[in-house]
């Protein structure tokens, strides 16, 4: 059955939370390794994030037993504490530029939460890393690894991946760092540019570079494709606004013959000298590391003024947004980026599995019918 | 119910074909422009495309009944003609890189069919075409237009859709040009890279720009966004490996106060004076025009000598690719691309349906509780 | 969007619990009537019914803002309280014959929490006669209700509906006897064999009668029948194993000219005379009452010796199994068994509204193309 | 992935077919075994069946390559012959009682093919067959069997399976025979209770009692139930009415001690003496017979004169069905009711293969954690 997962909650509710169906039986739920993920994706203090800070503990409400899950529905809360709703109720009518009050009025007729975002808000994204850290101790014991860094950050660049030959202990390096990123010259150059944003009330994008390492040659099928089944979950994280594999849009000025990935044999394995398809063909994992990049926009919470609408009186208006915001969002978004990708990987693995001709979980590198 | 698609057949199978589960009843279905939308996918002669030419009638085998859509599954079928099987028996084993025939292999444990690429082909882009126009005749019905233009190809780059004040007027111009541009003169310069690239033996990626007008406020969902149902079925268009939304990969180098989307009230309608987000936020759809970008690889098809692997002897290898090729596939993906959105705004449409409160069918700007 | 409700919890755990998905907004909660009907499922006094007596508070955690559901997620736990987990670790790997004890710890690999039956309870019913009141209160708007009666028990029938005249009336009057049955001596008769079944330490099975009046006609598909909406349902309650729709399996042994329902013009409606076909044709309503029964087995919870095996040692075992046990689940049952036909007539209307030519929401009784 | 079949066409269309999606890689199509079943579906001459005989020869599209499935969509359709529309002009308006009719026509707003019932045919059974027949070869490399007999017509009553010792062997002989029962003479009193209905100008119904041998312990889960899986597939066979699990509805009037099904080691293998579950337990398969019972009602096609409506001008009218149709459809019936119980059991093992605890393809008795 596929993998899947409801995230449910509002930003100034009792709760936020997430129930996972169809998770196998017997992953060891690690507490520990599920907060440190958790912790990774809060604010911090020192101007990089929001002052909004919560512990965000969660409680497992069902599907584990003596450790391990138990193979029916895992449902897991945060209880929402430090929420002040009265920032809010001022500006209740007032759509904020680029955020979702306008679109989430209309789709469901006046009737959504609209305290900080409600169901549209980013702290939705705590449960994701949840959800996400079950889904890497999975992969973990099938030595499948997921890792990511901020790739920019305004006009910072930070070194991308090693499509080839990228190796997990490249991940924890990373995770140890104030911003995640490859090279330390590149966090501190971003660093800057976000304490530049915060100061000058605006805000700054960036992209996430993400990579999937151990995953065998297999995974996916023409018709739900794997770079299909990564979107989907991509896509349902606020301000993700592109996705791409491998060489992606860079795809769009290349000549065939110098980005086709030429195929060798290596120790018995069929490995790719170059990994410009980001380990995906045909919708289909080819066993080199997955590789993309996941472009998030500037939060559109500024407190700058603004040009917007009054939803009530339906008049032209001006906003000045108060309250605690993220210059950027970036240094949250990694592991939320990475979550997202552990579950979709997983989904698939899963998927692939009832295929009885494959076997899904070991790199086979024969054909079935020899 | 959601709307449904499954695409089935090999190149070289007997016939391709789709069915569509979910349709609602009494669409109109106009043959004349579901084979003219075929008609822009096929090859054309004069060297922009792969001489094999075909001629890609459908035989409707159910599901419309004196002219409508009759609520129950509708089959098209198209036969496969013009097959030369013997081209590839020679090169059966030799995986030919950055296509599927390895990943394929290793899925399907070898039972998958090798002739042309089998189901990966990009011949079943046609069905799709056959299903994204039926969707186009139900949307034209409700005001809404879907268009598409190549924003690029290699170094030469089309004017883009402004993504304000698009019209669908626009989109007729596009189509009937050699190559679907806005700039005629892009287009001049993409064919010229185009032929370039066929008498090097080698092919050319491009990216494709896609517009939905007409499409109102509150369609998609946050837990399913309507970035997320269109990336599903754009990502399962053989060769797209990136997308993007709006100003997309642009945001990662933006600040906050320069890319939100200011609102105001125009003629009594909600409108925002840029609309960098392409018409979503929050995973619904704002009420301005609906724009994403979509980059296609260069088709890994070259007669280049190439390294790659024998998957039965399981030794390296190099490989001529022979037979008839597609320099480049821009030209024939923007339909495939405008298939794929049609699909999906028109699933999203009818899942918001579902939603008591909202009248997802006008543009409607007042909110439901008052 | 597809209604979906997913059931998570164990006997014996922290909470149980549910999230609905794809809820329209608006939706009216009206607390103390989804509180009333979690009381006519809990277990009451004077033997009839189990002593572990609870008050299933439920706590909403998500979905619900002033008073209406908001359309996003709606999440509700209700806490376990009075577990008395020392009754099952002595009989933990005995299988209790009947019960899943068994196939749980196969088809989990032994990971299932095994107190109580976890997550196989009967005490997850609970979200469900949540999750069926809330759908409740969005079909009484629309003019729709559910109701049902305990048909038989053991040998004791009662009166069946009416199953072309039957009105709501019918219903409150039945939900406020001791047990819900249309006659009261056969109530009686129920209550006498279910106190002998208890005196005798065994348990007693029986069937529910289930009506949906003032569902419009037009409500399924030949694809995804109302049946089979009903069916997956009602299977997913514990105990069931038999399903029927009208007359059922008395047409095993029935003519044609004898069952068919002849329809008839009355005061501008159609209507049949008969109603031997349940309210559904085709897979689809009909406009007739909906009328089902559902056979329940008897609790397999008894504390006479039975045959069984040990699932550590795999060798052979007696069991007696001791605790708090119903002789009788009927009583508690038929808000059950409402709660799922209720869920199942909501999704499948608002399945069939996406069909743009069928306006599903009146008893429409003329054809959409004249 | 979810193994899914769709069904197209209608009863006077072009053809009708099936796509089969998911479907393992390497199954061995062996078309005389499909056939065969198809054969078994067909209308025979003697009076027992309708006179439209058709040939029924499928043809497959795609998803075959040299005699395995490849893993991609099965495609296969069979065209229709043999059709004689003009039998069903003349009463176009006028609803047959206990037919699709009149729903299909609100659900589709008059725009179905009203033809011979269009896609509401019992002909769409063919299709359903074929995909049964591929199930059946896949099970059949698993040890696992499915096989059918008409329990009753009418009066006439067959013995029932042995739900505790049935081998496959059993399936073979019943099947040979001209109405496929356990005992001769059940079959002789069937064949005289037809003639006598197709004299009478009337139909009659009857009981279909299926069983699936071989199948492992460990298939299913509580929230999608082994029950939910085969009801929804069941209650898509036009006229269903009832199903039943093992004792079903017999459990209404039964108490625990005397249907418990006791537990016991026997050969090493675990299982029960008796079984009134009929194979099934908490939703999960038991590792004994599977056994359940789908209810037929008559045919509503029949000659005599029935009370109707006129659906255009909503007018009492009186109806004489001409035309070919089966006295009782039972005859048919057995193998579309095996093969939607072969497609069940196919989906739910490739269900339950996700779950990395358990071992879904062997009987396995012991715990994965010991």
């Amino acid at each position: 059955m596929q993998l899947r997962y409801s995230i449910f909650g509002e930003s100034h509710g009792p709760a936020i939370g997430v129930v996972i169906e169809n998770l196998p039986s017997g992953i060891p739920v690690d507490i520990e390794f599920i907060n440190s993920e958790l912790d990774r994706r809060r604010a911090k203090k020192g101007g990089l994030s929001t002052p909004r800070l919560e512990s965000d503990l969660p409680e497992i409400v069902s599907g584990v037993f003596e450790g391990f899950t138990t193979g029916t529905p895992l449902c897991a809360i945060i209880r929402n504490g430090n929420t002040r709703s009265g920032d809010y109720s001022r500006t209740k009518d007032l759509a904020r530029p680029s955020h979702a009050d306008y679109t989430g009025r209309i789709r469901y007729g006046g009737f959504n939460d609209y305290r900080g975002g409600g169901h549209f808000s980013g702290r939705l994204t705590a449960p994701m890393v949840f959800a996400g850290a079950v889904a890497k101790l999975w992969l973990k014991e099938k030595g499948i690894f997921v890792g990511g860094h901020i790739l920019r950050v305004g006009e910072a660049e930070d070194l991308p991946f090693d499509p080839v030959h990228i190796v997990p202990a490249d991940f924890q390096k990373i995770a140890s760092r104030t911003l995640p990123t490859i090279s330390e010259e590149a966090g501190k150059a971003m660093e800057a540019i976000i304490q530049q944003a915060r100061m000058e009330q605006t805000s700054v994008g960036g992209i996430v570079q993400c990579a999937v390492t151990g995953l065998p040659a297999g995974i996916g099928s023409p018709d739900e494709s794997l770079e299909g089944i990564i979107a989907k979950n991509i896509f349902s994280v606020p301000a993700v606004k592109g996705l791409e594999f491998g060489l992606g849009f860079g795809f769009g000025s290349a000549y065939g013959h110098e980005v086709n990935d030429p195929m060798r044999m290596e120790n018995g394995r069929v490995v790719s000298s170059s990994n410009n398809n980001g380990g995906i063909l045909g919708g289909i994992s080819s066993g080199m590391p997955l590789i993309f990049q996941a472009a998030i926009k500037p939060t559109p919470s500024i407190s700058r003024p603004q040009d917007t609408i009054n939803m009530e009186t339906m008049e032209n208006a001006s906003i000045e947004i108060q309250g605690r915001h993220d210059p950027c969002i970036l240094s949250r978004a990694t592991v939320v980026i990475e979550a997202a990708a552990a579950l979709s990987v997983m989904e698939a693995i899963l998927d692939s599995m009832t295929d009885s001709a494959t076997d899904s979980t070991t790199d086979s590198t024969t054909d079935g019918r020899s």
